[in-house]
């Protein structure tokens, strides 16, 4: 969070778009075989065989989906890739080429650029994933991102969101709620910073929050745990905007209600605490908190022996009847419908 | 350009994301074989089978790539897509999959997004081209615009940019220039409007220039028409950026020089009465000008014949040895090192 204000700084008109686009990308290496052309033509070239292809985007826009106050460029670069990534392992598929596009304001130097490129090849490295295409613009207004992610798949083990089935467990990845607590520290810590700037944030208790704020990394390997454990999700979704809006994307999807289990939400421990510090419930923090790019899926009460007391998934619920209606039921057994919160009253703030 | 300020606003908080891209994709229908499915998943699923799939995508900012007080909502929905359309049949390629991402502030209502994605709808129903997904966001400050293509071709169809050979012919679509003037006019109009608004404009003189600026339609029929003749381009580029840039990028990535004559450039008569109008070369606007969406290609001497006289097309120049650099061979028989404006000095505008 401390910038080094010496470093050099090389204007981008220097450079020119095209001579911006070749300098950013050339230490990207291709490792799929199925990229026939990356970037340098009108479009990309790929070669998916007889597979079937899957394709994502999103768009990340400076002050609405992210703040360079408290993420680094690099960081950002790399959970640009993620949260696309994230979108393609939930439908329990490959991930396997990107596009990159940016708009910058000249605030930015070519050494701005370079940290944000290095975050996408970082990512692109550990995924395996090529760079294929993008382009490079100007913004009256910080920075834009659009990033597209390709994969690939059998048709036969492709998860959509429309097929889970009354009384399938509902079954969550890793644990829920620190991405958002994450984001709550940085905030504190840029308030206090803003105030006194010497003086140095201690944040050894948070590592894991900030960590899975900052550096969120997609859920690649749930695909193959599954396929290991013999088990294909009847749906699934990644949790990009809350373990409740995506709860209720699914029930929607497959025309369902759900029940889902207070004492059974994946809390880890610096959740609880740090919720409790900040006076919040952090059961509330788990619902809504998003950012966490678990995969939310769906399996068959057949299936529920080979996931019972498995460390990488928790049951937190079961799929009813969609005239039940979709349901938290509290600690004290007693049901309260689920709403999802996120980009509504995000949208609302931004009058 | 005259808006009616009485009609009904509706603030997009009243739907939400979700509401929001249901809202505006529920009218698109599937044309596509290889749509597998489309919006209202984690990603799409194609299925291109055994045929290669292309991928490009491009980003739209308003205040850089776009002026909404001269391009109406509908007309950018429909240019956005035809960006990139074109990219893919530069490929000469078949297009068919198109994603849009959106990022808006709260002065647009709903009413304006319908406009835009009626833009979409119209250009996808042209081209059959399927809408697959996507997302909506807020921005701070006006609307952002990316679309994603994907498309298809055999492997022995697809046309690269390093594919020329030295003494192939430079041929190029349609005419050059007509965008760019058409620009220029509606800049001029929008300064009278701002004096008076009361003064109708009588822009009949310029109809052709006004509709290749907001509503280009990309080349889909080149590569039938080339197709056809048996003509299989050694390289191809769409011209977004300007003639001399897209002759320039074709030649660094054929490692070739080129001879492109004044003389030979096809102007449409407005082009050539409207520059003289405006005090402006058409040669330099020919060049220069940008946004044409033509395609641009190289063919071997033996396919002279099949090409000469055809009135899609025109022989504009010939490749020569990298040494012997990149020209232009004026009506005066002079030769001028061809230069690319565009993308720099727009950058270096907008500091």
């Amino acid at each position: 969070m401390i910038e080094d204000k010496s470093q050099s700084k090389t204007n981008l008109s220097e450079l020119g778009e095209f001579g911006l686009i070749r300098h950013l990308t050339e230490h990207f290496k291709i490792t799929q075989d199925s990229t026939r052309k990356g970037v340098g033509d009108d479009a990309a070239v790929i070669d998916h065989a007889s597979l079937k292809t899957l394709v994502t985007t999103d768009l990340l826009i400076e002050g609405i989906h992210f703040n360079l106050t408290y993420m680094p460029l690099k960081h950002l670069g790399y959970k640009a890739v993620m949260v696309n990534l994230s979108d393609v392992y939930a439908m329990n598929a490959e991930a396997t080429q990107i596009t990159v596009s940016i708009a910058v304001s000249n605030r930015f130097p070519l050494e701005a650029l370079e940290e944000l490129y290095a975050g996408i090849q970082l990512a692109c490295d550990t995924y395996q994933i090529d760079l294929v295409g993008g382009d490079t613009s100007s913004s009256k207004t910080g920075l834009i991102l659009s990033v597209t992610a390709l994969g690939t798949s059998a048709e036969k083990d492709i998860v959509y969101r429309d097929g889970a089935k009354e009384n399938d467990l509902l079954v969550v990845s890793g644990d829920l709620g620190a991405a958002y607590l994450g984001l709550q520290v940085l905030e504190r810590e840029r308030q206090v910073f803003d105030v006194n700037p010497n003086q140095q944030p201690d944040l050894d208790q948070y590592t894991y929050l900030i960590e899975r704020q900052l550096k969120p990394e997609a859920r690649k390997d749930v695909s193959k745990l599954l396929k290991d454990l013999k088990i294909k999700p009847t749906s699934m979704i990644d949790i990009s905007d809350g373990l409740s809006s995506e709860v209720i994307h699914l029930c929607k999807s497959s025309a369902l209600g759900c029940n889902v289990y207070e004492d059974k939400l994946p809390l880890d421990p610096q959740v609880i605490s740090t919720s409790e510090e900040f006076n919040m419930d952090s059961t509330v923090v788990a619902l809504n908190g998003g950012e966490d790019y678990e995969l939310l899926f769906t399996i068959s009460q057949n299936d529920f022996n080979k996931v019972k007391g498995n460390p990488n998934f928790s049951i937190i619920g079961h799929m009813t009847p969609e005239n039940e209606g979709i349901h938290l039921v509290t600690r004290a057994n007693q049901k309260m419908e689920l709403t999802a919160q996120g980009w509504d009253a995000m949208l609302k703030n931004d009058a």
